[in-house]
């Protein structure tokens, strides 16, 4: 299958939400996204944010991501996905603002899952959407499930999902962080951001780092970039950059070097 | 086909948003809105609002409904489903705090048109949100078309094909005024409610009322009407009820008789 122009970007809700404190957006750096977004002037792109302080605490509040074992949670699914809107709307509000072309397609309403994973996909909204020279816009969410009523959906299982579907020329990943560290960053000081890992590599850093009885000692981050396992299986190369310092969208973006963490197959 | 415990409920742009003035949303009345779905408690319900001064005037600037013929219209498409968005966002946020499990759908996620008129709609969503016991709330919308590139779908449009598709047992209208009149109640003082029509008489009023000639003199709601044809050739009654007068909705709601126009097969 051969590679398109498609570029597909994931902001990672700790970018455009603070972490203290429910439902605060960091509308300036929001702002300056969009601005990037706008000068990048990709040919072909997809972007896909995270949920944050806006969709992590008002999931968790009511276990949305382990699905509907009481009435109770049912409200709690509408707030979880409500919220997510919300933040989606302020994200549209400066890409349009900018001047950026960009339209918001709500997962929840062409995606449900299976035991979390994605089963169903209505794309031709993403797809047209794309032909037309839009910016499809989607979002972590609350989604229905097969088998358990009701999941979350993360940006980063969307994004893989997007990158092999469209078989997408590459991934951009914007983080409150340098990359994929070995350690956490913003624990252990010592702690370094791995330059280039390829398929291989990563399988190897899985046993060592993820095993069932330890935690995730990057983070967090490997397990997201394990959602990203399927794009680089199939070639697409991931990039992994602090979307916090201007300039490192837009030049990643534009396919400049950036420093971060790359992922290829080989 | 037997008839389903399913109502659909429209709420006309005019009730929830002022007509003078964009992007003004009359939030006391989707409060009390909010409140009278909450007390009228129906076992199964889909509820589809207008766009008013948020969808109409930007839809309008830009030309959306006659589809894409130049590059700069791009932006307006944008636009215009994002202030749709924005108004549904305000819906929402007053059904959520009043305690009503609705989850807004995306038309245009799951939807489009041919030449204007529904083509593909992936209502699975829908489906299963209802199964669940939650209210799907859909909202016209700027969704792409195969002919024209985009268009505007009509929240009526979507009321009827929502009711047809699922075999509503009624479908109740809440707009600005007390029904179907044979004037336009804002114009012509001695107007007069049709207080019940059957599909033949409707169809006799449509050669009187809406000639290719003359203009609608019912103020615009008589194609409004129109839309919802399909879904009374189906057996589907139509109430078309006075949303501005509180209690009609939730009285409406719970098939109680309230005063306006009630539209019937036979």
């Amino acid at each position: 299958m051969s590679r398109t122009e498609l570029t597909v970007l994931k902001i990672g809700g700790s970018v455009i939400t603070e972490k203290n404190g429910e439902l605060a957006a960091r509308t300036a750096e929001i702002d300056r996204l969009a601005g990037e977004i706008r000068m990048a002037n990709v040919k072909s792109l997809i972007a896909v944010h995270g949920g944050g302080s806006f969709g992590h605490p008002t999931a968790q509040k009511y276990g949305i991501k382990d699905g509907l074992k009481e009435d109770s949670q049912k409200l709690g699914f509408s707030e979880t996905h409500h919220v997510m809107t919300v933040l989606n709307g302020l994200v549209l509000d400066c890409l349009i603002w900018h001047g950026v072309p960009a339209v918001s397609v709500t997962p929840s309403s062409c995606i449900y899952t299976e035991s979390g994973r994605i089963k169903h996909f209505d794309d031709s909204s993403v797809k047209a959407l794309l032909k037309m020279g839009f910016i499809p816009v989607l979002y972590g969410d609350a989604v229905l499930d097969l088998k358990q009523g009701f999941t979350i959906l993360s940006g980063d299982q969307l994004v893989s999902s997007l990158g092999t579907q469209f078989n997408a020329e590459r991934i951009v990943v914007g983080v409150d962080v340098d990359g994929l560290y070995n350690a956490d960053p913003k624990v252990e000081k010592a702690a370094q951001v791995f330059k280039h890992l390829t398929l291989k590599e990563l399988r190897e850093l899985q046993s060592k780092l993820s095993t069932p009885t330890s935690r995730d000692v990057t983070g967090g981050m490997f397990g997201k970039v394990m959602e990203l396992l399927p794009a680089v299986e199939q070639g697409i190369p991931v990039i992994i950059v602090n979307a916090l310092v201007p300039g490192n969208i837009s030049q990643a973006l534009e396919g400049k070097h950036v420093e971060g963490t790359l992922i290829t197959k080989e």
